[in-house]
């Protein structure tokens, strides 16, 4: 972003909210609409001119990011707050107080998500904004938090300029994003009941996080929401890659969440003596397995797109340095926007095992272990994306999402929208994760921009 | 080897036996020499052209191999005898009271290897001849065994033969070869101190079991044997490898035991995200380090000779699915009968890895973490046993041994030779090693030509 644009422009936000003077609709509670009209027809038309010039309140937004570190800092500066820590949900409190303040009502759903609510100045379903509070264990100040403060920001703003948006606003924390997207996956009605049972890095199970939280894990299934009933939902997030970094470019119009596949790769040769059995006569199960993890790299990057292909984990057996290796076994995964895409990934990479394999003669399977289809953006949405960013003179660039969000688990029900602030060299899930202050700023505003354009086109 | 020709000989042998009607040294005691005097000059000329044509009863020899498999049985048909287990020492118990009968006396000595002795006929430093009667846990019944039960086979051809060597004969039975060489060590005085607290797979430490054994950690270095106090050492041992059975080789005349050298390769890239990092943008540790595995294969088939390079162990960090790996730690190990061939290769490897380093954008190190000296055998006695070999119309190939062996701990004071009998497939170390009774009878029948060879020829 041009600096000097966006002080410029928030100059005239300041002067249009001043000139404005819209009703804050501060008494308004629950999701029902209809509670407090705003002005409509010609006395309405002021405030909406106003409303399009809102900006959020950069140096308040990053404040609250800082108070919000307090809950689960670690030495290295950055942030422990797995799911159902005290930590956690600390951070939920202060969160919620901060939504009271602006005059939304909160509760803790079933999955104890902690939800949101203000009513509309019309009976039309609500718009969702949301992300997460959690981390990973020795996680980052960003990820998750980043569009958790942003949707605060958004709702102050509007709290601060009296705006009444048309439909109900409900801002969404969801639960457990990092250890399985526990809470947007509750939404849509995807929580197997088995996971209740999973033990996470707080020391409680899943289950019996989500009752200290306050929710019911055995009416889990109450809380999943019916498509059609949430108009459109939104969520900023740092990019957690280094694309928008590297392109110097600020905003990201995220086309979807890719999907992923993963695969066991099982690679069996033949165990034996190290020493003794010369060179042409091995099955070396781990020298094919390498040419494997060459291959998967090699035709990921030849292949036009933006797929990835990653293989993260490797054991030879029995491994040690005087046995050549009988069996390997390794993890693939391959991600794209598009499944038929990754299908035809996973193809090529298969015809080079088969090469593999019959030249080293051994036997290369690919077991499926995992799978996320892709999630792509509502297209309409990513359109307004691209403006509110373009009315702020932001650079935007289409991408997709390489990481997975709740925002997948929400588009199961409703048309999601995703707008990504930089990740400094994409770096994540670490302590040295970071975005500039300007640019989480910038990344609010055009989450309200977008925001308030749904408002208006959106029924 | 032909089948015929041996019957043929064994035939002719047991001839000459009934024809030489040689002195049967009973009495015999102790290593020192000179106590019974073999018939020498004309009377001792008809009990040497028969030895030169004694074999060994192929029959009894197989019969004290099975009886052998009863001290540590698996339920696979294998064997678990490791070091200083109860199995280990009742198949200690077994082969002394075999020895004992052939009119050797047994005794441990301070590193508890059980050896067992007999004077010669002159005034000599002694002939060695043994292996080891331990196994790896979970192991077969044919490594180690054959060259201990071949050698106790010898020594009772003798003794039903009457024939006193000129030389005194140990038999040694080094204790704890397989976690460690750690009898054949000692009397090299190579052991060092911090060994003898190593647990063992017996649940003794070394110490321990040494002292439970009868021997004394603590005077473990005065069982060090002096250079020249021992006339030359021989050991029959099974191939453990595929060489000689595919060949369809009866005998190895093995030039020497290879020498070892081991690295721990690291290969420093950048931990990412694997959804969120473009292909082009990593610096992925895996894909290197696999370059490197298959140019480590590449390089050790490429050049001339009997080297072996193998990676055996590899491990890649974080190691998940998921993150791309920003470090991986594998093993390197090469081995030739050549330290200055292991040199070369190492040195083509380090060339490979610099270009892949420099392409994938990542470091590579290597850090040696063990070196084993190569150790020819004297090629004096090479040629006998080509020559004990050649005598018995059998097939000899000369060769390394890739694997290592008690001989080559005895090479630091004494000149070694080494027999190898065909390991049918090359397996070892597992409850499928196999080899043939009639190729096992051959190698100790190799064995007895080349002590006798040794006994009329070496001073």
């Amino acid at each position: 972003m041009n600096r000097r644009t966006f002080a410029r422009r928030a100059l005239a936000a300041l002067g249009a909210l001043q000139l404005g003077r819209p009703v804050v609709a501060q008494a308004a509670r629950g999701t029902a609409s209809g509670l407090v009209p705003a002005p409509a027809g010609p006395l309405g038309e002021l405030p909406e001119l106003a409303a399009q010039d809102l900006r959020v309140d950069g140096e308040r937004l990053i404040r609250t990011l800082e108070a919000l570190h307090a809950f689960g800092r670690t030495p290295e500066g950055g942030i422990s707050r797995v799911a159902f820590s005290d930590a956690d949900r600390q951070a939920r409190a202060y969160v919620a107080g901060l939504l009271e303040e602006a005059g939304f009502e909160s509760h803790v759903d079933l999955a104890s998500n902690l939800v949101a609510s203000k009513a509309g100045s019309e009976d039309l379903n609500p718009l969702m904004m949301g992300s997460h509070l959690d981390s990973v264990p020795e996680g980052g100040n960003f990820d998750g938090q980043v569009g958790s403060m942003g949707a605060v920001e958004v709702v102050r703003t509007l709290a601060d300029a009296g705006h009444t948006t048309r439909h109900p606003l409900e801002v969404v924390f969801f639960v457990n994003e990092e250890a399985g997207k526990t809470g947007s996956r509750a939404l849509s009605g995807e929580v197997e009941r088995f996971e209740l049972a999973l033990m996470t890095p707080s020391g409680l199970t899943i289950g019996e996080g989500i009752r200290a939280n306050g929710g019911d894990p055995d009416r889990l299934s109450e809380a999943r929401i019916e498509a059609g009933r949430v108009a459109a939902f939104l969520e900023l997030h740092v990019e957690q890659g280094g694309v928008l970094d590297r392109g110097g470019i600020d905003i990201g119009v995220v086309e979807g969440i890719v999907g992923i596949r993963r695969w066991e790769i099982t690679v069996e040769g033949f165990a034996n003596h190290a020493g003794t059995t010369p060179m042409p006569d091995r099955r070396d199960a781990l020298v094919a397995a390498a040419r494997l993890v060459d291959a998967v790299n090699r035709v990921a990057l030849e292949m036009e797109g933006t797929h990835v292909a990653t293989v993260g984990r490797i054991q030879a057996e029995p491994g040690a340095p005087n046995v050549i290796p009988g069996r390997v076994t390794a993890s693939l995964e391959i991600r794209d926007l598009a499944m038929e895409k990754i299908d035809r990934v996973f193809e090529a990479i298969s015809a080079r095992a088969d090469d593999i394999a019959a030249d080293l003669g051994v036997t290369i399977g690919f077991e499926p272990f995992y799978l996320s289809r892709a999630a792509p953006t509502d297209p309409r949405i990513r359109d307004m994306v691209a403006a509110a960013a373009a009315d702020l003179e932001l650079d935007a660039l289409r991408m997709p999402s390489g990481a997975g969000h709740d925002a997948q688990s929400i588009a199961q029900f409703a048309p999601i929208g995703m707008i990504f602030v930089p990740s400094v060299d994409g770096i994540s899930h670490s302590p040295r994760e970071y975005s500039r202050p300007g640019q989480i700023a910038a990344g609010a505003d055009v989450l309200l921009g977008t925001l308030l354009r749904l408002d208006r086109e959106w029924d």
